[in-house]
């Protein structure tokens, strides 16, 4: 029998910018034959989730850690560029940017070939499971300082 | 036999503001136990759409009459200010603000009972079926033009 | 200032059927310009969760319960008889049938006016918060057992 | 600069069965935990999809072609057999079954490693843009055929 194949997977390239192949599914379409609006917030989600993967940070394991942590999108601004169709085949990229305290700022785009097709600004921050804001544990923070890049 | 029951339906109320109320259900949230972030724009959208039908604005009649026109969104602000949960009863509240051209400017505010759940400013453009940008049709602007609050 | 509005709410009605109202938006909507074949699913789930709010049971609640109490669905059977359409007004009818152990058998219809536009089967089961099978708690069935109609 | 990540692809191995990778992300999970029970017909239709993809059968090329067709699902019996979680690596396996006039019967199943999650029988049809049904084209069905597994 074959091997099990293996979900795509995405890294950080040398750039320190992490990128996610996606593929635009009959799920993620409205009646305008294009990408519904908010679906371009999953595809941003599976980007940031994957980039925290590749870190080593596992939503389901920090949510049980001695410090349970989570995180919640706090504040989003998106353009919307250009409208993505199905079948395309997308590159989500995501940049960490300077964060302090319980926030984490990352700057995340769209592609399809050289095309931008949205872009997004997000400040999620940590939260303990009662909901409460808190402070980034220091052993995540050291994870992903190195990743950071500060706008030129 | 019974009557049908009829789906819930939002109007201006006299202050101009529409408000719609919704139901969060199993679908909206998300294993953290809150709502998924993007499903708060899914309810923003389910406000726009109703406020637009509330004016005798229906995306399926516009698609198919003579200037054929659709709307997309084409910059949004969100801020997301506390969770919602399985169950709550939610209003969307949906203000019209000045707009020129193909724009169409909306803020709009989600409740629960007197919290606010969640902001969002919209930029919506008209378009045509080619997807190409164009001006909104005199006949629409008519219909929103006295719903419109200029921001104080 | 205007009354808060409330969400669409279904009800019992005197054949013991429950009925919700829902409209069709956007986000239900695929490129094919008709309903996601899954999205049906969500309208009826809002309909079993809806008939189960009617009889005094929450799902957040039962969760926390002293005998904490989930449902999963283990089986559906669904047809698909015609298609729905953005803007459509649905109603979503569901029927208890008499059910064992840790079962909850329903079926559902969705309607359109007079048209049936899909039927589904569902088998429930009762699961506590480890997930494993269990027995539906007696206080449940006895609220549940007036409304079960046995197939003719 | 890295060259452009590629998304995830399925392929049909030399048993005809069409395997796909898939990940679980938040958007596919609800507040049980667990990932909600309509999505996980999204994963069997990234299936069915790219299984046709595999085949050189596109959705949007088949929607504007000489016979324009397009499918729609018409009939669905599911078995939830395990919970599919946060973060897991699925596999989704797409059967092809032998089928006549407008039909395109499937038979698909989620895998987590060795464990079964949801198995799906699915009869399918040809419609055209008008929405009646049609039979299949026949330069498609000679795309298929080779890949029809008679069931034991």
């Amino acid at each position: 029998m074959s091997e099990n194949p293996k979900p795509s997977a995405g890294k950080f390239d040398a750039d320190n910018i992490h990128r996610l192949a996606a593929r635009v599914y009959y799920e993620d379409t409205d009646f305008s034959g294009l990408v519904y609006h908010a679906r371009y917030l999953n595809f941003f989600e599976r980007g940031r989730t994957d980039s925290l993967r590749c870190l080593g940070i596992f939503h389901h394991e920090i949510a049980t850690h001695d410090e349970p942590t989570a995180f919640a999108v706090r504040r989003m601004n998106i353009e919307f560029d250009l409208a993505a169709r199905i079948d395309d085949a997308l590159v989500v990229e995501t940049i960490y940017r300077p964060s302090k305290g319980a926030r984490l700022m990352m700057d995340q785009r769209m592609l399809r070939g050289d095309e931008t097709i949205a872009r997004v600004s997000v400040q999620a921050i940590c939260i303990d499971l009662t909901g409460r804001v808190k402070r980034a544990p220091k052993w995540m923070t050291k994870l992903w300082l190195p990743k950071v890049i500060t706008p030129a």
